[in-house]
């Protein structure tokens, strides 16, 4: 009955550029890979990036966004204020929905809309991690197992300091012992905002299909 | 077995300055009024202004302060900087308690900390506030009856722009039909926030014994 | 992309049968009334009743019923343990929805999923409700303007003795000055329950639109 | 100011007498193990078991019990009717707190508060549990390091079939890779529930301090 949600994926695009061992695995960068995926699966997607004047994020293309996806990492420092405050207002104000992805934990949006300091505890030492729902019945699950299993990832660990999720989704565990709430949804003005874990620079996690799956839903 | 935790009421001390019947309501201000209360209760309270240096809010008086009560509205623009990160460092990271009264719901600290709009609606025409406790079994509403009736207050109405709370505690509704979620806890990194509708400048609400009741509990 | 949902409208169908009164509002009962605009919606609608065998609720209409909206009010305690059971399971093993309305607050399914005893106060008095949104962005109030005003309803009071809704939606008050969580969304297992006040049996509510909105949304 | 609350322990206090191993470790059973250390923190404590009259649970110990502790595993069918109802209407209408342990999980009483089926995923295994603390503000967690290590504990996996808890306390995970939400609050009616997963009856879980401390805060 719906038209699908026009989609947008933001990439800050320097670990692709920076590192050989990176663009091998994404020759056209992360949001190229997740974008090519959306398309497929149904959805109008544009991709967008650091680099491009206002950061590819004119008040046009936001206006014409539905859903913006969210990577960053390192130049997290170097996304303007303006662009900040449009995305800020397209979220609440017009109920944008906003996907963050993985260290886009420390991305100056994530940060301003949860009021907290988005920290948490990492160590990079491509280990195991099981993905588990515990929310069975919440429409990102659909078409999921009940585990969803990467074989090498960065881990990230508790206490991962966000408010309490309106909706938990995805717990992690890790090798070494440690959890994660993975997959977190809150609800913020008119917009839905969801945290998805998954999505280290240097693992080919965007090229899984049930993480792409995730991101589909 | 604790000790009861120390207290200070912040008021930005504008409106009892500049209008004489304001003054005549809270002739030493209304933080002394509810400083006065909670002192009684058996709180060690101490307060602090705008006007102070770092507007009494140094290092020092966050490190002994368990519980920081905010007045403000006419002047949240003047709060510095240093202040906002001070207090908001001392609630999430230290866990102290943050209370936040009436119209301070646009003071900085509390957009910071919920990261929307902090938008609603109001009126101000004197009219009759009922506040239904929707958890009975709150700390904060014991020894409260089902319902405090305020004769004359000023409107405030939903939407109000907030995160949906950690736990709801009161809605008001008003003599003109509009219904607000007057009484909010959030938990916020270590932190425990309330914010609490009831306290407009030129209404003598701060002397109404229930509404000390809540604010001591 | 998706088919819509399948729906079956649930009535004890004892009101419309004993009083005149109400048969003259809902002649062919509220059930068909509610039916015929979830129909002219585009969903695929049937209805049951008390009085049919296993009241209408057999093993093959169950699986065929994606969403399942209860009204009930004199006749609770006739609803069989056989028909709760399956209701329930259905619920929370294969994620049916459930639409519980007005008095079925006290049905026994929703007391089931609910666990706590779901009392609350009320008075007939044929007064004004005013129904708040306070989750702007959720999809049940999609096209409603920010309040729905019922000239003639019974009135429903806090303390409501619910579990803290997953996501409170609507706020009601009434011309008495009681407020009322009139639109909240549970999740249960797999199933999504959404419980909403409006619709007394004396009084015209499900041929209101906005009200019909709600339950298409 | 206050009063410690009056602590009544409840065990079904049968895996004690039918095993050997079991009695070695509880001679006097978990209620007994459970009930020295909290005297000995300062609460006024009491024990109760299956197989007296009323399973020790008559009115007035109910009346003079401000929070229950609850272990049962072999015989939760056992429990009667009657003793089910009046725990349940001290919780909801009185605002007893109920702390529900381990196999608990299936007590009938904990099932009636959450109205779900409270299934879970389990292994007995002796593996390593590591309990995160994902609310660090939290009262409960009080004293405690950011994660309790048990040696040897029965896995509980996801998909726990609970109702979101009002808050989420704890996540654990096992040696196997599994996760689980092992410490989890739920306000229903006046009183307050805690479910806290540690306690299998062959692991000598509750001599651990930490594990105690727990259930003290």
């Amino acid at each position: 009955m719906n038209n699908p949600p026009r989609v947008t994926v933001w990439n800050e695009y320097l670990h692709e550029k920076q590192n050989e061992d990176i663009a091998l695995i994404y020759p056209q960068g992360m949001h190229a890979a997740i974008a090519a995926h959306l398309q497929q699966a149904g959805f109008p997607t544009r991709t967008a990036t650091l680099e491009e004047p206002q950061h590819g994020l004119n008040e046009n293309t936001l206006r014409e966004t539905d859903v913006l996806l969210w990577w960053g990492h390192l130049a997290h420092e170097q996304v303007s204020d303006d662009v900040v405050e449009r995305v800020y207002q397209r979220v609440v104000r017009d109920g944008m929905g906003l996907i963050v992805l993985h260290s886009a934990h420390f991305s100056r949006i994530f940060i301003r809309l949860m009021g907290t300091t988005c920290n948490l505890k990492w160590r990079e030492a491509a280990e195991q991690e099981k993905i588990w729902t515990v929310a069975p019945g919440h429409p990102i699950t659909r078409g999921l197992p009940e585990c969803i299993q990467l074989e090498q990832t960065e881990m990230y660990g508790e206490h991962f300091d966000i408010p309490a999720p309106d909706q938990l989704v995805f717990i992690s565990s890790f090798a070494g012992g440690e959890v994660f709430r993975s997959g977190c949804c809150f609800y913020r003005g008119r917009g839905k905002i969801f945290y998805f874990r998954p999505g280290h620079e240097t693992y080919p996690i965007y090229h899984n299909p049930q993480v792409l799956q995730v991101i589909a839903n």
